[in-house]
């Protein structure tokens, strides 16, 4: 047993940290697709069934160890929940609450110099961003050609991530998260129902 | 005499790649908007005249040292040229027709990962991006708000091309240009003229 092996006990404060960092090397290492939470247990000395007590599953663990700040399985419910010809402005609307505030960011933005400039980081983001979100969204709705419409919503998510919070292009950098839903968010719910040819 | 310093000759092989030399450190300490044609002749030992002479404006200046396989004012002019419904279409047609030339591409990507990263690149790239290109297109075309929509346009671009290029996100890394260009196109469309709000 990994975890007698170890010591630890589920209740160890240190346990939670030792997972969260077993599974940010496993996923830099082996990408969001291939990264397992067997592994992550034995990188941390613990029993799998430990790491899904803890933090559930595969997304949510990765959402915990980047901390990201939304997990992605309720975000992308309350996504689908409300009118359908606004989910566009809905999900700009969501990401911008919450990166507008700066404790979020920082993070945040850690991931996308690293997802820019390495490519291990970019395999992880981009298997992350397009399974877990966009593509759910897209799959869920049911529409054709979900994978390509996830590309393009991350294509225009990514960018105004880039433009308003690291090259701080003015006036989309200063603009109330609001207007800047509305300006953007036709732009996404086409992507995902609309007519792309 | 700066010229008569070095001892540089109009002529010379060496002085045009001096003047670029010079461009380049001179926009990445200064910025595209307060680089001057002056202090990179200064830098290159060379009259201002000469910089004038060989590469043009600033704009065209900047173009030439980093390297961009386009003309600024001649895309602009181009894209305003044709139908108005379809300038987003062509811009996007435009950009992906170069970028699609691995040649072309090295030094963009290192554009835009020193934008990611370093402040003062990200200055550059930002002022130049909005001032030159975009901000042209959405003056001349007279729209107001035309800087919020240049930011905008800005946003989905660069998204575009780190989604294709850097992350690779499929099926958007290899969906032909055309294809590309026509889901997106109305995007940038409507940024540069449609409703905001």
């Amino acid at each position: 047993m990994a975890r007698a092996r170890t010591g630890r006990r589920p209740g160890d404060s240190g346990t939670r940290d030792a997972i969260l960092e077993a599974a940010r090397g496993e996923f830099a290492q082996h990408g969001y697709d291939r990264a397992t939470i067997r592994n992550v247990a034995r990188g941390a000395g613990v029993d799998p069934a430990l790491v899904h007590y803890f933090f559930g599953t595969k997304t949510e663990l990765f959402a915990a160890a980047m901390q990201l700040p939304i997990n992605p399985a309720e975000l992308v419910q309350a996504l689908l929940a409300g009118e359908r010809d606004l989910i566009g402005e809905r999900l700009v609307g969501t990401f911008l609450s919450v990166w507008d505030h700066a404790a979020n960011r920082d993070v945040f933005i850690g991931l996308i110099r690293s997802a820019v400039t390495d490519e291990r980081a970019a395999a992880m983001l981009r298997e992350f961003a397009v399974r877990e979100l966009f593509g759910r969204v897209a799959v869920t709705l049911g529409t054709p050609d979900a994978e390509l419409r996830a590309s393009l919503v991350f294509s225009q998510i990514f960018g105004l991530a880039v433009a308003r919070y690291i090259l701080r292009i003015e006036p989309l950098a200063s603009a109330p998260g609001p207007v800047v839903a509305a300006a953007v968010g036709p732009t996404v719910q086409r992507y995902i129902s609309g007519d792309l040819a």
